[in-house]
């Protein structure tokens, strides 16, 4: 049975709590929003969905349909079961902070994803032991063969979406990516809401 | 002024403290020993060398000289400055653990990188905040177009070195990895020492 569909503003963060194999959907709802997306095993914050140990797993750069997303102890956390995108993800980047946006030139306090994830953990009355490497979905992050990598628009429609299975019990957080400098929210540079949606598996 | 040349034995760890200004040159001594490398703030150990963060400034898959690597926090920790080396060094995979170990089929405990790292810092007095994911000197870890990954033989030869600058007062913790199963070591996948060297700049 699916929950009701719940907003995460533009520029801000949600989080919530998966029972083992429930289901959460993931919506780019305006077709060019990143959504940074972190999970935590609940009971354990230590532990948490790892980029670099998933690589080392997968061998892959980004997870595709099938691939179990691990944690920083090798366990699987979230198993990625279906893909309504363009499955251009990115698992390189870092979440974008304060300081990552002083170095873009703002000289004011600016929304940023780390501070989102700190929040919307509150709100659960939970505190990240850091902030982990995130996957952010939807973002498009392209390589070249020299290693190269570029801040590019999403490759996404609106309504595209992915659904991530919990293999444990877990804290999932995401984060409405507010860049608004760089084009990684599409050219408009104007980050939009996203929805998330839990089913019973 | 150079210091002493220091062993890092195989399959352990060895850190050493660099003030500002000061350099580690850091010697594949046998040819094909990858070295996982990690930096902290000295006297600030939850902020460290990030690979997701230094990526999202390099806009490198890998740092080649000249490219500063940054923390956590976005400050320059470590300038590569020299690489008498192929330039193949890997910013994707997690340190090897026990866990990972267990996955590759090992039914005992087997020396990993994740506790080298601890062990090396305590003998500073130090304990890691956490294992970040390391600068893997000399692993060489080619990607496709595609994103697929593979582990590969180094692509050194005895004596091969970088040198990495310190930009900040920092503890720099190294470790031969121990990995015999895969030919990440090389195709005799027999672990080997390596060394470094500190000089003033």
């Amino acid at each position: 049975m699916a929950s009701e569909l719940v907003r995460i503003p533009a520029r801000r963060g949600k989080a919530t709590r998966l029972k083992r194999g429930q289901t959460i959907k993931i919506i780019n709802t305006h077709g060019s929003q990143v959504v940074d997306t972190w999970a935590f095993v609940d009971g354990l914050m230590t532990e948490f969905m790892s980029m670099e140990h998933s690589r080392a797993t997968h061998l892959k750069m980004v997870p595709a349909v099938g691939d179990a997303l691990v944690t920083n102890k090798r366990r699987k956390i979230l198993t990625l079961i279906d893909d309504r995108s363009s499955g251009v993800h990115d698992t390189l980047i870092a979440a974008c902070d304060n300081e990552r946006y002083g170095l873009l030139g703002c000289t004011e306090y600016h929304d940023n994803c780390t501070d989102n994830l700190a929040a919307a953990l509150a709100e659960l009355g939970l505190r990240p032991p850091e902030t982990p490497s995130p996957l952010n979905l939807f973002m498009n992050i392209p390589w070249t063969s020299a290693g190269r990598l570029s801040f590019e628009e999403p490759k996404t429609k609106p309504g595209d979406y992915v659904v991530l299975r919990a293999e444990i019990d877990t804290v999932v957080a995401m984060s409405a990516c507010p860049q608004d400098i760089l084009p990684i929210n599409g050219k408009s540079r104007q980050p939009t809401e996203a929805h998330f949606q839990v089913s019973d598996g």
